[in-house]
């Protein structure tokens, strides 16, 4: 409190501090860490044990487990988890949401906590979910519950710059998921861009999201196509597929741009893409589920635009 | 017990015809299931519970949650167990066998049963936890447990034969992992085969695993190499990016056959490779888990020769 007061700062400022630093910006974080040194101030390590020792397990719900977005969230969700002895209960919903509902059902009086990642679940039944155990939405966007957004939106936009200004005024955009809040974001930031810029866009959709779809739908891609902006990286590379097999060359009569930057290989041409930093989202996400100050609060990790050889 | 009588089999194999098929061969289920049906045998739903209702939930241990083998057992080992009531506490070792020991340690007094892939403990260190615990291993192979291992043997034979048939004398096996038994059983048959066909073959290794280190490893393949066999399909496509670079022609001048089938993309040229069959592996081992007949039992589910255009 007297390290707070000396600051002017909020008593959980100084808390978070030590506990959920990610939460803070860096300066604050020194600034704190410094004054309380030199005050003689030791953290009080009751609340980083808040969740610890009832039943030891968080859930955490996600799509799609083979979607290689998902391992990374996965392992930084367990390590975080693990640094507080909790266990991890991961359950996987197909994107269903009927299905999604069954598992957090079967999950709740089993777990401290949820962390649910890409939820289809609606809004209001979010927020009653928040209300009745400590809840963090990883990529959804509900104003009343912690949430952390990986999102891809300034990368994209400049992406999209970069394609308008090497001469391509013709888009595509490739969808993945129509409930998925990445989906959302990314179809939003194409429709401002085709405003700002004056593009003209075509939007298909890959609901499944796998590759062989992508590279199926790649023949409804007209000719006046210019350049396509993929909802992941599987999506653009079966669009690479399906538009290479018709003998459109990419880059060179195409650009192609995807997202999430999460294969486990390389690939030829190598893909421009973005880079979500889904680890960091994740670490934070974990902050907030055990930080008690946590009700409202919405944590932006920008991603960051990787221009390789398909642009 | 009276079915068993009439058919002459063991009454554990009457159980097991309904509650675990999958260990038996389907023409045993089927003249099991049939002649129950004909005497009016219902099967007894106790032994199929008897792990259900304690902690309700079992751990799964697995070394690397990115590679792209994994998600898929992960993923049927949560289906199988949420049918039987169950929860999945997942955890990864990055295959370091003290972080292993930990985990499992940690784990032993959540669970009611562990399911250990790819597991780097010593082999009398997993007959203590055997005798402690429900285990079943996954691609290890230690008498005395229950086991299940999706084998390349049998698909890797086939491949290098079609290989040397093609004229290839000189081979180069790039492995994985050493301590994997996956490692250990591909080299044990390119060994094998090099005895029988009279091959020369090189052995080099990627410890890591990872697409970066084969592609650097990729440089140590000599000009005489003709045929380059692959840990798995991370490794193959690490190698062929490598071999391509030194302007290498694959398969016009060196023939590449992968290994898993578990890339959720398709790449180019596509990859020749062997298909294993975890989800079906998986499945089994989950049988064996809640099997109270099993403790000591070794099911190998060999996979199969996936041909495309790298061979």
């Amino acid at each position: 409190m007297e390290v707070a007061r000396r600051l002017g700062v909020a008593p959980s400022t100084v808390s978070r501090a030590f506990n959920t630093p990610r939460l803070l910006r860096p300066e604050t974080v020194e600034r704190v860490r410094a004054t309380a040194a030199e005050m003689g101030y030791a953290p009080n390590q009751h609340a980083r044990a808040l969740i610890t020792g009832r039943s030891g397990a968080i859930g955490l719900v996600i799509p799609d487990i083979t979607n290689p977005f998902f391992p990374p969230l996965i392992r930084t969700a367990q390590r975080e988890a693990e640094r507080r002895g909790l266990g991890v209960f991961v359950v996987e919903t197909n994107g269903d949401v009927v299905r999604e509902e069954q598992l957090v059902q079967r999950l709740v009086p089993q777990v401290e906590g949820l962390v649910l990642a890409s939820s289809r679940l609606p809004d209001a039944r979010l927020r009653d979910l928040a209300a009745h155990i400590r809840t963090v939405l990883v990529n959804r966007d509900v104003a009343g519950i912690g949430r952390v957004l990986t999102s891809s939106r300034e990368a994209l936009v400049e992406g999209v710059r970069r394609m308008h200004a090497a001469g391509a005024r013709d888009f595509c955009y490739v969808g993945g998921p129509l409930l998925s809040w990445s989906e959302g974001e990314r179809r939003d930031a194409m429709r401002a861009m085709e405003r700002e810029l004056g593009l003209r866009v075509r939007y298909l959709g890959v609901e499944s999201g796998t590759y062989a779809d992508a590279r199926g739908l790649a023949s409804d891609i007209g000719p006046e196509t210019r350049a396509v902006v993929a909802f992941d990286d599987i999506v653009a590379h079966g669009v690479l597929d399906g538009l290479t097999s018709r003998g459109v060359r990419v880059p060179q009569e195409v650009l192609l741009l995807g997202c999430d930057d999460a294969l486990p290989i390389e690939t030829h041409p190598r893909l421009s893409t973005i880079r979500l930093h889904i680890e960091r989202g994740t670490a934070s996400a974990l902050d907030m589920l055990v930080d008690p100050d946590v009700r409202d609060e919405r944590l932006v990790v920008e991603g960051t635009l990787e221009l390789r050889e398909t642009t």
